[in-house]
């Protein structure tokens, strides 16, 4: 039986063997997000990256670049961390370098992994289907706030091993827990999420419209997976394998 | 209002600043709770080490030792890790050097602290109305299971969450985990923990009695407290204190 775990912060990352495993990158407020619609919305790649210093050079070299520090624009980037931002047509067929608190550095720490993809809630079902498919084990890997475990990460773990508990023996007990986080706010994920720490502080920014869309399952059938450093969209063939 | 936090692995615990906190230790299977059975029984200290070396020092100092890896007793030492071994008349006012595979590691490491106690669900009660007379902040510090979260630990950090919330902030989301978790399984814990890995390898090594007992509220109201590196019992005086 294949094995599902959650990683609760990227500060416990060491602790897990990654080779061979699948990894799902969450950070659903709110750059796992972001990079769901924008590849589902035709932007070509996305360079994660963990410093503003290397988005810099990216934008040095041409590029279009977003950039979050504390839920807010970084100074001197293209785009922010709202998820309507990577809406717009200017942006199709572009390659866009990215560096925001937590995601990104999430990702930076997974690469020893068989495969890095990209959850959120708006590509839920797309990415349950996919692992579905595949033979390999299953690391869930919260973002977390600053090393924290946050609650939205892990709620959105819970749901993806809600849809996939049947199928995987549970590697910890953090897959427990954050099935049982999603059961207790599943009704009303909005209002058990407005007594959190970080969406307190995105309240306090005037973001509820992308804390609401962040929130919707399913809205999209894409799902971003790293190659060779870029995030790009997982082709048909990929999502139809095996 | 003072602040609560849950600190859900020692692995985390370099996120915390420590300084001026009230820090409960917890390692429910079942270093902790062998540390207030002890202290109830009239153990007069427990002095807590990370290694099996240094507990090995302890003996040979002729100290009476206690020492668990893995679930099991170590070889060459005189006490494992079942409650009910501490219950003995032997050891009455004496002074025991204690090592576990988790529980020792997270006392070693909050050193910081303002002050240090162990809580387990035995002493539940009287940990939350001795945390009430303190000014201080508190972080409840789970030694989940190498390093990962356990669903124990957390499942007894959330009761204390239960009982103290309404004189708290929440520090971070942590403490809305564990109370979830807390909430969902409080009605038949054994039932709830049997699916998770910790106590999956305690029924291997069948110590079912041992749990049960481990997750049984309130049959104590001693406090074990670190002072000068030792656990004792917290004085009548400090406890009725404010």
């Amino acid at each position: 039986m294949k094995q599902i775990d959650v990683c609760l912060s990227p500060e416990l990352l060491h602790l897990f063997d990654m080779r061979g495993k699948v990894v799902v990158v969450i950070d659903i407020l709110r750059a796992t997000s972001c990079m769901t619609v924008a590849m589902a919305h035709g932007v070509a790649g996305i360079i994660p990256v963990a410093s503003l210093e290397e988005c810099m050079e990216l934008k040095a070299a041409g590029y279009i670049t977003a950039a979050e520090r504390d839920g807010k624009k970084a100074e001197g980037f293209d785009i922010g961390n709202s998820p309507f931002s990577y809406m717009e047509s200017y942006l199709v067929g572009q390659t866009i370098g990215m560096t925001t608190t937590n995601g990104t550095t999430a990702i930076a720490r997974s690469r020893e992994a068989e495969q890095i993809i990209v959850g959120s809630f708006l590509n839920l079902t797309t990415v349950a289907e996919y692992l579905h498919t595949l033979p390999n084990d299953v690391v869930l890997l919260c973002s977390g706030w600053k090393g924290m475990a946050n609650a939205e990460d892990t709620l959105y773990a819970g749901a993806l091993v809600a849809l996939l508990e049947n199928e995987y023996s549970f590697a910890t007990d953090a897959p427990i827990l954050a099935k049982v986080l999603y059961d207790s706010a599943k009704e009303d994920m909005l209002t058990f999420l407005s007594a959190s720490s970080h969406v307190s502080r995105l309240h306090n920014l005037n973001i509820t419209e992308d804390i609401k869309f962040c929130l919707t399952p399913d809205q999209y059938s894409v799902i971003p997976v790293l190659k060779d450093g870029v995030l790009v969209p997982l082709t048909p063939i990929e999502t139809s394998a095996n």
